[in-house]
């Protein structure tokens, strides 16, 4: 019989948000399952690591209902990955999956996404790894429809392997399971937010503001993540971590420097 | 006469560090300068946002010797560029520095940096925008060798502009002025950060940890950013936001989904 695979889970909503219980559940059916994520939620946080700060770790006793072990990090998201890889697991994962986000991390959210940059840094320590999200906001979201499709991925993750330097973003519409028509490999939407700050005054006189924005499309393809997503599909980007813009480089060597 | 370009200036050390004192100098020979800038270190920020805190944003005057406008906010790298665009700034500006980074933003150290993220953050919103970084730690490193390059790199980019979707990642080595070979366009080398956790335990009994690494460079090419560093060069690697992995997408479309 083959040795069960040992899977890292984290994510950005913190260790107790429905989405990473949900994670959690679905991996204890395919492997070894240790977790790994926020003491509090990071959402936000992107690549953002500690170093001007001591990062806390600690062991959750779970019952012995619960196969998984638990930590849970006061550290980012990427901190988790690192501690987790670094000193928490036996040896190094064979997966890693982060979320279930509440809410998108389509298009241009992935650079904003802790829970995507948890994946990523896993996809720099050369383990297959994927970022989950369903598109929906909700504390009270319902994850079960997300069920078959992240056991699914996982699954053709664990026997087919990643190319060098890819992860997985997945995203996942707000449907019950028999509204969701099927998955799409896409490319990231070119969107935008268009910000609108909130503008107000503290009590003692000081003014602040709050960040608020509005996401803009103007990408019209159909092989896109948001197109994907908009017709019902779960969406499937691969990511890299490579971000050199290759197609530039002939140009940028045109220039007189 | 031509109008002076605006120019956004911001980093991730601090609207103190010496770094971004020696931009907004070479800035202030371009065009017209204004300044928004984390009031305290972001280092290690990524493309971190602030979602469920206030944001601050205060005007310092600078007096009649120094022809910036000057903000500091409380907010990461990239609220920075969020909230001058939006509110601070009268119009787009026609182009975002970011740095002079107190040390290296080559290679993997670009998902991590919220020198870089700053920029890419212009760049998501169609400004030209340039991030800069000395090899030199130290807050006493020396920037004038730096000047000469920023300034020519400034120039080359408002004459030209900069392919869409595109940002620079600017590295300079810590040479003299007549140690420095020349600049060189790169891609980014496949580097990786391996974690060495420092753990200690607290006075209350609690152990923590301190998160360090060593760097790992096993990319061999003579086309990267670590490369022509070693070898004396300023590197200058373009970076895209579109961080679809498209050549895994033929791949990823053979697995049975």
């Amino acid at each position: 019989m083959e040795k069960r695979p040992l899977i890292l889970v984290t994510n950005d909503d913190g260790i107790n948000a429905p989405g990473i219980r949900t994670l959690i559940e679905v991996m204890n059916e395919i492997g070894e399952v240790y977790v790994v994520a926020p003491d509090s939620p990071q959402s936000g946080m992107g690549h953002a690591i500690t170093i001007n700060d001591a990062v806390y770790c600690n062991h959750i006793k779970t019952g012995s209902d619960k196969p998984q072990m638990e930590y849970s990090c006061s550290g980012t998201p990427v901190d988790c990955v690192k501690l987790a890889v670094n000193e928490v697991l036996k040896r190094k994962p064979d997966l890693c999956v982060s979320g279930i986000n509440h809410g998108s991390n389509s298009s241009i959210n992935v650079i904003y996404s802790g829970t995507m940059s948890a994946a990523v840094e896993a996809g720099t320590m050369g383990i297959p790894a994927i970022g989950f999200s369903l598109l929906d906001f909700s504390h009270e979201a319902d994850f079960n429809p997300s069920r078959k499709i992240v056991k699914e991925i996982a699954l053709q993750t664990l026997k087919n392997g990643l190319p060098e330097g890819v992860v997985l973003n997945v995203n996942i519409p707000k449907l019950n399971s028999s509204g969701i028509r099927g998955i799409k490999v896409c490319r990231q939407a070119k969107a935008y937010w268009q910000e609108k700050f909130d503008k107000r005054t503290n009590p003692l006189g000081r003014d602040y503001y709050w960040l608020t924005g509005e996401f803009v499309n103007e990408d019209k393809g159909t092989d896109t993540d948001e197109w994907a997503l908009e017709q019902g599909y779960v969406s499937v980007v691969p990511v890299q971590f490579d971000l050199t813009a290759h197609h530039a480089i002939n140009e940028l060597n045109g220039w007189d420097l």
